[in-house]
């Protein structure tokens, strides 16, 4: 089955350009990021963490199904109310490092909204790493339960 | 004259390898790049915040010879004394946006240490026009004048 959510990874550079169209109000998307129990919901993680704002911070915390749990944390650059989040990411304890992320969140009409999602990686391998896990399907399947979640609340 | 600090700039990059090594303790260059005051000698700007910690961030202002203020910002990822700043950092009020920052603190000698940092940028134009804008001369300049302050510190 196609992805609806497409990623665009050039051979040999830093960064994935990834895009997605919800059937969703601009507003209730942007609502999926920010609003905890929502985001619980949708990303499976436990969210420990969650400052909204301009040099904010958030934390996210997973249980794999053996028991492990695994962290996730960075910092907010930017955040500007159902338009833009500029921030770091980070899995815990491994060796990936931080990566940036620039998340655009655009209005198509009254019940259509875009993300346009752009990550920068320390180096191409490290990039590579995350698509190797499966990155791309796993995106894809989160943004399906995003849809489904978050369009119960319109 | 030949520059010391050393940038690395890759063609067609989205980001840049910068080394310099100093005629200090580690200890000492570690401090010229968190204690406020100076920091503030060297890099000829006010440090509005510096909060030098995990999930921390920083603001900084100069004022140029016309007497207009710049604005410089960011957020602080990650944190170890001594070893590592992962940092953001943005120059406000331009089109340029944010660029994610390591900063690795190594320790060469007794009294020589070298500072290894890696910029990725948004994009190879950006890191381009940061180059043009003659960042490595500056940069260059910056670190002679952190020599000398940190110096009569010893």
């Amino acid at each position: 089955m196609e992805q609806k959510t497409k990623i665009n990874a050039e051979d040999g550079k830093q960064e994935l350009l990834i895009t997605r169209e919800f059937d969703l109000p601009l507003e209730l998307l942007f609502k999926a990021y920010v609003e905890p129990e929502i985001l619980e919901q949708w990303m499976g993680t436990k969210v420990l963490k969650l400052e909204n704002k301009k040099h904010g911070s958030w934390q996210f915390e997973t249980t794999d199904p053996q028991g492990n749990k695994h962290g996730f944390s960075g910092v907010i650059h930017e955040f500007i109310d159902q338009q833009r989040i500029t921030r770091t990411f980070e899995m815990e304890n491994t060796s990936l490092g931080a990566q940036l992320e620039f998340l655009e969140f655009e209005k198509l009409g009254d019940d259509r909204s875009k993300l346009n999602m752009h990550i920068v990686y320390r180096s191409a391998a490290i990039r590579d790493q995350y698509l190797q896990f499966g990155m791309s399907r796993g995106m894809d399947l989160a943004h399906n339960r995003l849809q489904k979640v978050a369009e119960k609340l319109k």
